[in-house]
């Protein structure tokens, strides 16, 4: 199995299309993210797999909370920029308007629906650290079609490769 | 925040539609699965998340492995067969033509895609297992398009909802 192979599988795994929003202080940053699931009933966890070098993983570490933001047909602006090199700044969320979850966390008001997410473990996956975290608040905004990868042109496994179902 | 408010909000995070089969000895399994993401890029890792009253969990703890098959648009009796009562038997998978990977898990050949996966991990999370693991082989099969919980009239977020994406 060569590494264009498992790449090409992997592209066959579909998932939303989330803005990964975190804050410090008053340091905040949000980064693309698709490697996010649930993962208990109850109580209700998610799952989120974060690279180290991302600024929002030092973010995440410090406050121990993040928020996830769901990007619908609407909001692919959100996912246009996160996604592009513009968004390698210090305050990538200046732009865009965002209303604070009861933690403080960034919710996006472009997103469909946000939650606000506290940190109960981290493990160390591959390249990665897989935040453990519990839902602590929600929000549902206006009715709206989750983005999902098989959406874009392109599918994140760990490099961008382009998506290989036909459109 | 109730249970029907995070219920609601969690019907929001989009997932591909799986089939987790496993094997220990002559005993093999299949279960309807979609809390399935990749959690690294290098090495490559999936993670799923099992519920231990599944039979499939204990399979997975004998044998240390697990396939994902991935259901397409063309493969939706797998989806309807193994998330039916219809899948509570104890041979569920004896009705489908499987193929065995390298390391004698079941593929299933109605699946689009395929994936032989070897746990690195194994985490207590709420009231599932996350397992982590390494990608150790794949099949991608004929074209087609990935099923997601999109597609579904139903979404599961730890029990079973009305999908509330309207289409």
């Amino acid at each position: 199995m060569g590494d264009d192979e498992a790449a090409l599988a992997l592209a066959h795994l579909t998932t939303g299309i989330y803005v990964l929003t975190a804050r410090d202080g008053e340091t905040r940053h949000g980064m693309s993210s698709s490697w996010v699931t649930q993962v208990s009933g109850a109580p209700p966890l998610l799952s989120a797999a974060v690279g180290a070098r991302h600024a929002t993983h030092a973010l995440i570490v410090a406050s121990g909370g993040f928020a996830i933001n769901v990007v619908g047909a609407r909001g692919r602006g959100l996912e246009d920029f996160f996604y592009s090199p513009a968004a390698q700044v210090a305050d990538n969320l200046a732009g865009f308007a965002c209303d604070p979850s009861p933690a403080g966390l960034p919710y996006l008001r472009e997103a469909m629906a946000s939650f606000e997410c506290r940190v109960v473990a981290q493990h160390a996956v591959g390249d990665r650290s897989l935040f453990i975290a519990a839902i602590t608040d929600v929000v549902v905004r206006e009715p709206d079609r989750p983005l999902t990868s098989l959406d874009l042109e392109y599918v994140y496994v760990g490099r961008v490769v382009p998506h290989p179902i036909p459109r």
